[in-house]
């Protein structure tokens, strides 16, 4: 009378040994909750080193995936390979072979999910990704099912932990970005490459994993605006924190007049916005929805234990029917959507953060006012330290500008970084406000 | 092709309007993104005033529920009636008749939700609540799906929006209780007869509920030791801020040793924990589970927009199949678990916070820490602020226990209150320090 389910955990790393573990030790809780039977079968990786340390039992092991995917026995193959190549054709034959697959594998998703999608609705059967975007956090769900019927308007999201720690880092210990990111290598909080993850790209394809299934529609990965925080400097670090600001790696969709505006980079978030209280390796998503107004989800966005976590509830919600049920709907899947119209993100209206670094000489501020002026861009507010009298001429000026769109705003920065009194590049950092929640109102 | 769904909402008022305006603007983007029909048939009050300056279609509107429970036309009844006399046999009777309900209802699920859930299972259909804990934030999704296949350890909740809008004044503005109130009254903020908000029971409501789901048991109402904020002073919280923490009225269910602890009451949240943003009307619950570890979940818990949100959000799932996937497990519903083994919620240890106000004389300080001495009570920090030489002699003098265990602890604050030198009452508020998370290690 209890469902029961085959699972074969493929690439037994810090993620898959985190999920065997999870389905072995919690398999009797399961079974008394939800009435199904989750049974560990299999788990696959060239190096078994790792299963065997933590203590999988021998007769799960095997270096060969033919076995799984051949076997009719098996329910549920659980993609932890990674990557673009192997982890798409190991998902491709495992949907073909009518098995259900859960992945955690964001990059794939995001430039191949169309594909990958498709597979599965032809051959019936889930592909479920909870644990692809913000590790343990239930954000694709809230999207999905917990706001279902809301209609989408922005999703702010901090979905990358190790940004978020090198941040966070820089900020409270006042050191460089080089610095923090040596530290969180040496903790085991960054890759020896980190380049996915500073660079921005990791957030990218949870940006698109979560747009494509907020808003209905398929996202081109290629439409999104990428940038990282390796070139941010703690000078600017400093001074956004002194006028109220906290700097956060965003990943940004949002709806507007002319189409869905999607970014990642470094940007400013008000003090007072919950998500600049989202600090060390955690993530949160802020998601702006009609009716619903302002809801935020927050939790260990990576590391072995919270992503299991997110997994284990992708296979029980396919076991127990509520995942497929939400599956079989047509309109929120990537693979028979409609395209993005996608808006260029240097349109967006916003206000910015603009910090040169000038000598101290009377009238340098009212030119790099003058210039501002010259581009319709108004100032709203302007700050310089009180210079120390110890010969050192050149000192960081912030101008924080009204809204107004990225474009324009590059033609007077490139102005001003060609002045003789201005040294070096201009940093500029998008400020993100919180959105006016929309409410029925009168109700 | 299309599962259609007749909805009929009983119950006019914020959140009824919201909820019947949300039906009819969104019914098309939900036909197209979920494949389903949804459409108002019914919207039934006594005072059809609201109904009517809302613009809600005459066709629709009535003052007898009559039909709507006998018409086979309707599949499903959202119950927004409130109260537990009529509601109840609202809902009994719904069911019966084959509907679905959908309820907003925490005070009628928590005294007698286990019936419903009866005689839903009776008549195979679906009761859905998601709207009866924190409003418009999906956590009762969170707890049943989002985190399925998890053990739950604590859940810490800011679930009532009156009364953390009223300690954000408190905080904010230096007023008193008494102050804030009254303005959130005038506001619209708190109802005339605030009792229910501000005496803690709204919160044990949504605790039980949450509780019983989390733990997979049945939660007697009666076993929730319940206290309110209606009894705070001004110099507690300004004593407490100083000190770097922040009262919230928490609802708190945590597994103990000797069972589940139960409790609303105000408590003070250290600075660094995110339940310390959560500033005026909005809610969240952070939940510590395992493996998932710590997520919390944020949103606006009231009110008629976001409420009409989550009641849509069931309706949608149960039209697609995915809640009654879910609801058909037995093992999470509270009519089919077992009795909480109910802990004793003085017996758990903490960390307390007490204050007395006391003459300052030379020795008081001194005479103080021996009588918790005497109690094995050890004091981690003591703060007095240094008295203003202006013949009031009467000076705040404030404790910060190690855990102890809150019984051992009352003996001796009465002891103390009883000292010549003491003026009046002494506050005891507990500390709620984050718990370990336990998360799969090696792994």
């Amino acid at each position: 009378m209890h469902t029961r389910m085959n699972i074969a955990v493929v690439g037994c790393g810090t993620v898959g040994g985190a999920t065997a573990l999870h389905l072995i030790e919690n398999a009797d809780a399961i079974r008394t909750r939800y009435s199904i039977d989750i049974r560990l079968s299999a788990v696959v990786d060239k190096d078994l080193s790792r299963a065997r340390r933590i203590g999988l039992p021998d007769a799960l092991l095997s270096q060969d995936v033919e076995p799984v995917l051949s076997s009719p026995e098996i329910d549920v193959v659980i993609e932890l390979v990674g990557g673009t190549g192997f982890a798409f054709t190991l998902i491709e034959r495992a949907l073909s072979a009518g098995k259900h697959v859960v992945t955690a594998n964001k990059a794939l998703l995001a430039h191949r999910g169309r594909e990958l999608f498709a597979a599965a609705h032809a051959a019936g059967v889930s592909l479920a990704f909870e644990a692809s975007c913000g590790g343990g956090v239930p954000i694709v769900r809230a999207i999905y099912d917990g706001l279902a019927g809301a209609r989408f308007d922005a999703i702010y999201g901090i979905v990358n932990g190790t940004c978020n720690y090198i941040l966070t880092q820089m900020i409270r210990r006042s050191i460089s970005y080089d610095d923090a990111l040596a530290e969180a290598q040496r903790d085991g909080l960054a890759e020896a490459d980190p380049a996915l993850d500073v660079g921005g790209h990791d957030s990218a394809h949870k940006i698109a994993i979560m747009a494509a299934l907020a808003f209905g529609v398929r996202v081109d990965y290629d439409s999104i605006r990428v940038g990282g925080i390796d070139s941010l400097d703690l000078i600017d670090v400093q001074m956004a924190g002194r006028l109220g600001y906290v700097p956060k790696l965003l990943a940004i969709a949002e709806r507007t007049a002319s189409g869905l505006s999607l970014r990642v980079g470094p940007a400013l978030v008000p003090q007072a916005h919950p998500l600049a209280w989202v600090s060390g390796p955690f993530n949160a998503v802020s998601v702006y929805s009609y009716p619903t107004g302002h809801t935020m989800y927050y939790g260990r966005g990576a590391g072995g234990s919270a992503t299991a976590g997110a997994i284990v509830a992708d296979v029980v919600s396919i076991a127990v029917g509520g995942y497929p049920a939400v599956f079989a709907a047509p309109g929120i899947w990537p693979d028979q959507t409609p395209a993005a119209q996608i808006a260029d993100a240097t349109q967006t209206a916003r206000r910015f953060y603009v910090r040169a670094l000038v000598d101290d000489r009377p009238g340098v501020l009212s030119e790099l006012a003058d210039h501002f002026g010259t581009h319709g861009i108004s100032i709203a507010g302007m700050h310089q330290d009180e210079m120390a009298d110890n010969g050192d001429a050149l000192a960081p000026v912030v101008l924080i500008t009204h809204r107004v769109v990225e474009a324009n705003l590059a033609d007077a920065v490139r102005e001003i970084a060609a002045l003789p009194e201005v040294a070096g590049r201009c940093t500029v950092l998008a400020i993100v406000d919180e959105p006016r929640e929309a409410l029925i109102d009168h109700a």
